[in-house]
């Protein structure tokens, strides 16, 4: 039976990027040889690190501005931690909207002061906030562009005079931005890039090398930009994953294309939730995440029915987060409007049974 | 043709570990799905993750003695800075064998003082100091039990009061110790374990939470044990590889049967080496090292058409590292005796033909 994946992370990836992976691991370019088992300083590995390096800036539209790529590893959670090593000096601003920007925060204030210029902690995360004011004389303002875990999503972002640093791990790629408004922007790979072990890192570099404190060697953006990514092994396997999945955007259009099928799938999943009275959203309207919709059975009774259709369907990984409960439908770039169709109408059929 | 991989790291990995792997990237476990597409809290790669850490246990023989073992991200560079952050109150002894151990020297000083018990620098690294004296009072005693660039390897571990810390990336599970004299070991994965992107850690839990400074969550071991590996999204696909690899090595006997056959490996490769003359070995017979054999043409004039034999031969991965030059036989646990005969076959050819 077809599978219908809307897991949160990892998550669902093309189906042709799948199957170039499977095949790299048994014989990578027709070598002979496996893409794991290769060194990670020949040519056909060094062809690799440096053509995902250079998608991302061309699909972010960042070339020749001034930033560097890196795929690193450790994911975003060592991103927290990086980032402010590399940049926090003094104090830097962070915007409170859920799980990860709390995680965020948690670890950078081994590093300096924190201020939390908004927070929607109130309302457990279902909002962004808004109309905060951001003090001036910040390292940096910290975002976490779609909270994956609650459903919501940064629809307009501050202009600052501080460098702006987002987490886009949950809906990089996946909308048109304008990139260059960001100093440093991080996203794990498994969402919309590829499998879990990489993480893309996209840093302007004029904003590096001002902290006074030593940063050891592999936490170093600037040591790991001198090494074109390759300070030590690079997790081969994530890496090139990725590059086929950046590739694959790019043919299909990059992200002006991938934006309008996005917008289609988030557009059916909430009408549905809107329309049909036996669900209701979590996340308020107007912050409602295109990645990550958040709602609930307005019957809690209905839930054993319900979750028997899903399964039936071949729905997978709709299980809303511990935080939050109810269901979660993670809508990446890989997964098709057909999928969303194949829940919608589940949640139709209920309607109708109950 | 048959290709012989002698990389020196990522290497070569058993045929059917990578066929598994390869075959889990398009369904695992006949779920329909990806192993790289699931959640990682998901049951079937909890069961993965719990299964790789307690084969890594097993194998070392170190079940039920007070060990955790783990699967970080960052390779064992990030090893070099987290042994030092969890470990390094006020001064750590190193053995200096090489390229690691000073990358791990140059990271451990940003957290303490750092004494060289020895160094072999004076001979370009081709042997292991000996007779050194150990300082008391010592937080730790870090060593490189073997030294991939320079092809030596340490024989006999020194008795210390001071917890003992090895890094193993080069010839973990290949010859049997007594591990429980090390209190922390690590390894990258991509020499004996499996892919790039994971990095192995088994530590003696009792020597931890003893510094004063406070660690970042990402950094710290004791994070990482109290959530079974997962604080966060593991690298999926490099862990589930390492555990094929891992299976793979129990079925085939364990350490024990591997030993014998890369003690047979290397007695292939070193004693050509020596009763050819065309060639000569760079480390100290006494040292050499089971994993890496590192050798010379006697006469450099030799080189192109030595070089175009192995490459005849489909001999993969020779070419010596900048820091030696020459050649450099990497035989990991997973290359076979057959291939170190084709390599031979090569060399004794030489010979005939000079
Ligand atoms: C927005 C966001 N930030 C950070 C993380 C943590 O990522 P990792 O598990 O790669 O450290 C996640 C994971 O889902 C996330 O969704
Ligand atoms: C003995 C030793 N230690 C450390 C490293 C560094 O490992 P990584 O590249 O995974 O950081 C290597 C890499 O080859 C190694 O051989
Ligand atoms: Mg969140
Ligand atoms: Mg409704
Ligand atoms: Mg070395
Ligand atoms: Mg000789």
């Amino acid at each position: 039976m077809k599978k219908h994946n809307f897991s949160a992370g990892p998550c669902v990836l093309p189906q042709e990027v799948l199957l170039k992976a499977s095949e790299a691991v048994m014989d990578f370019n027709n070598s002979g040889l496996s893409l794991i088992e290769i060194s990670h300083r020949s040519k056909d590995f060094v062809e690799v690190m440096d053509k995902a390096r250079s998608l991302a800036l061309e699909l972010l539209d960042l070339e020749g501005k001034g930033y560097q790529a890196l795929f690193l590893q450790g994911g975003a959670s060592l991103q927290f931690l990086m980032a402010a090593y590399n940049l926090l000096e003094k104090k830097a601003g962070y915007l409170n909207t859920g799980t990860w920007s709390s995680k965020a925060i948690k670890e950078a204030k081994m590093f300096g002061e924190i201020i939390e210029v908004g927070s929607s902690k109130d309302e457990n995360f279902n909002y962004i906030p808004k109309g905060y004011s951001v003090p001036d004389g910040l390292d940096y303002l910290h975002l976490t562009s779609n909270n994956t875990i609650f459903g919501t999503q940064i629809k307009k972002f501050p202009k600052t005079e501080a460098p702006l640093v987002c987490d886009m791990s949950s809906d990089i790629f996946s909308r048109q931005l304008d990139f260059s408004q960001f100093d440093l922007i991080y996203a794990g790979a498994q969402k919309n890039m590829g499998p879990a072990g990489a993480t893309l890192v996209v840093v302007k570099e004029e904003i590096l090398g001002k902290v006074t404190r030593q940063i050891p060697s592999m936490l170093d953006y600037q040591v790991h930009i001198s090494k074109e990514s390759m300070f030590n092994t690079p997790p081969v396997f994530a890496v090139y994953t990725s590059m086929l999945t950046l590739e694959w955007l790019k043919a299909k259009g990059g992200i002006a294309a991938i934006e309008e099928i996005n917008d289609k799938k988030a557009q059916l999943v909430y009408s549905e939730i809107d329309l049909n009275p036996m669900f209701e959203g979590f996340a308020q309207k107007e912050d409602r995440s295109n990645m990550n919709a958040t709602f609930n059975l307005v019957d809690e009774k209905l839930k054993e029915s319900f979750d028997a259709m899903v399964k039936e369907a071949g729905i997978n990984g709709i299980n809303g987060h511990r935080s939050v409960g109810g269901y979660r439908a993670s809508m990446y770039n890989a997964l098709s409007l057909e999928s969303v169709g194949v829940l919608v109408d589940v949640m139709s059929e209920l309607e109708r049974k109950a």
